[in-house]
């Protein structure tokens, strides 16, 4: 089975929809299986993180926006593609860094992750934007 | 076909488990297929690296360590995620830049692996830990 | 099914081979699928990436020269796996940070690609090479 998520994104920060994927995965009612999540862009990213402290997800964005920051930045200034703006560039290097694709073993009819996992969209531009996951849901 | 692989580790570092897995595969008796795997935690990664020479194991810890330091060294004092120790947060963020997936085509009954590939835990907490790794051969 | 795709490269930077994964799915004539990738080295990597403005490709080569420079930099003399030259052990390390397998799901028998995504070999090392790709086609 096949589905599409749109995961809003209002700038730079992670998306949980972990709640959205639990829900169709028990619909399809698949004992034993293999779910897959492809996203369809290349300026965000897909991660499975911690989702108990949400200071993970405050010190991810800071440790990457630091790594790679904006064109801005002096340090960046040898990037040429800033068509978009200064996170425009940053936004690819970091989708090459991070999954656009992320395969889930699906064990009793659940996704097999850990105590602490949660699914998130990275989303790495300022702007909003509406992001497409695929997911495909084999038995 | 699923199974569950408990590594256990003994600090930071790679440790394979490329012949566990093989064993298993083999048992399987699928010619063609797909197996998926997926690590149930979010400080330490699945890794496919070089099994030649185990510098490169060395000089992977080493990159990574100084890439994303403990929260002792000053530079990466603007993290808040401390609750385990200095090396709580890094674990997090060197688990968001490598896999908690990979997928390894099974051809004429084998891993598709290169000559110069195996399939490692790498463990960024310097504790010991118990890493499950969820197994998915579909044929 | 399965088949080899063999992308021969000319030195460090992206080559893409989305026609011809484009034209062997199409042939297989799946309707509903999941198409993974894996790529049987660990010195390239494969990537997702945007195919509209070749800067993006030249700007992700030139951020991961500088994030992982060659053993000759000076900040990089703690490396020891240095057998086949200066590039040798930055091109493990940038294998380690992209991915070595992508899971495309396959919608109404294309690859779900976003319009800007390309797939690629990021190939990190100086020497030409020839980079054995095993695609997996399920239904």
């Amino acid at each position: 089975m096949q589905t599409e998520f749109v995961i809003s994104t209002r700038g730079v920060g992670l998306y949980e929809f972990t709640t959205e994927l639990r829900n169709w995965v028990t619909q399809q009612q698949i004992h034993t299986g293999l779910l897959t999540l492809f996203v369809c862009h290349t300026s965000c990213s897909l991660l499975i993180q911690e989702n108990a402290d949400p200071d993970v997800q405050t010190d991810l964005r800071h440790f990457f926006h630091r790594l790679v920051p904006p064109t801005t930045d002096p340090s960046m200034s040898y990037l040429t593609h800033t068509y978009e703006g200064p996170d425009d560039m940053p936004a690819h290097i970091k989708a090459a860094m991070m999954p656009v694709s992320l395969s889930i073993p699906v064990v009793n009819g659940a996704m097999a992750l850990g105590t602490w996992q949660g699914v998130y969209i990275f989303e790495h531009r300022a702007a909003p934007h509406a992001r497409r996951v695929v997911a495909h849901l084999s038995p």
